[in-house]
């Protein structure tokens, strides 16, 4: 069973901008927002606290095909396309009812924040790449 | 003469996470920061007031290559890296000192937001394109 | 019977600060949130396209008591405190289980954005006020 | 002389919301963007890495007068209202030229944040206390 999430939601009033839609930044905090999802699902935490291991972005993107407005509810389709064995690479589509409003993608790194300045990626451990395969 | 800008900017507290750097999704609220600042170098402004003009993201995009931490002092240079008539493409690096922090990239689309829902490209005004260029 | 609203809500990643809790600021958005909730059960909008009248803050506070965490699932308890000819003003309590978290209180006052610049205070429609009563 | 600063700074694109202003939130963030820079023209930093001492809000509050537009600049003067052996209250004035635009206060805690969970306030140490008087 691929790992994968749907996240329903609603957008918020501050995520608008003056253009009155939400602002394009916004997009990688629903990516996000469905990342975590995906991983309690799977019955983990991206942070756990006192665990000097952390998972940061490498890369992100997001093509825009609509807009999206104040109080609608749009879903965030995340899935993980790839999972090396340091890397995940996930791939959302954010839709609303039938229209394609967003396509994204994000690639994180596993780290270990304690071992070094700057972090060095390390490998992702067992368990974690158990429990999102 | 190619239109660029180079932005000095401190990172804020409410910028980083609890990882102890910058949010991902930060790096493209510094890249827009950096965009207005060069159309307001070229004598333009993205939002006039009562315009029906607007720039919309079609694509964002950034590769991250070090973090970024609180109270540094980075810089963002941006350049304009295609002009077609109706899109901007931007690339932007993002640098603190001689780091290479993240590399990244935007492309706007003209519309008028009057004209049509959802928003239909339009040529890029003459005197914006000019300005620009 | 009061106009109130339970909000439940879960802290994202990006709402956390280096010190590790949900800056101080973001609890201004979640008490937004509980707002236009409140509303939306009253069959309101807060800001209804092509609608003049907007509901403009004039005073927030927030008094803090214990550390909000990631991942955590919190509730925003929202009540209509007060409401004159043309403002209301809300009481807002934050709980995590039993922990009072934080308490907060926001004014807002209606507003013409179209009638005068800087925008002046009008009465609020009854139909609005009939609703939220 | 009492501790104070003025920050002058530029209203960003994404601070904005649909209303077309500066979203009420956003003027805690410029509150503490300017409470850090008194700390920094102190010779201070409100965070210093690996320190476990921190400075949490109990308290912030705002009255919104005029609102804020897209670009425009505006300066918040910041000044350190009282000092207890504990807490640290601001005052802060957001103006645009000659207009009072906003006026807010902000109490700030002495925490060890690796002492106890939830974190207990201690008294403020004395080298910033001085520093900051």
């Amino acid at each position: 069973m691929p790992a994968e999430h749907r996240l329903s939601r609603r957008v918020q009033f501050a995520e608008t901008d003056l253009a009155g839609i939400v602002h394009f930044s916004q997009f990688f905090l629903y990516m996000e927002e469905a990342e975590h999802a995906l991983w309690r699902q799977a019955g983990l935490s991206i942070a756990v606290p006192d665990d000097p291991i952390r998972f940061l972005r490498v890369a992100a993107s997001c093509d825009y095909r609509a807009p999206l407005f104040f109080e609608e509810i749009f879903e965030v389709h995340i899935r993980i396309d790839a999972m090396g064995s340091r890397t995940i690479r996930y791939a959302c589509a954010i839709t609303r009812g039938e229209t394609r409003i967003a396509s994204g993608s994000m690639t994180v790194a596993c780290v270990d924040i304690k071992a070094s300045t700057p972090p060095k990626s390390i490998d992702i451990p067992v368990a974690i790449a158990v429990a999102l395969a």
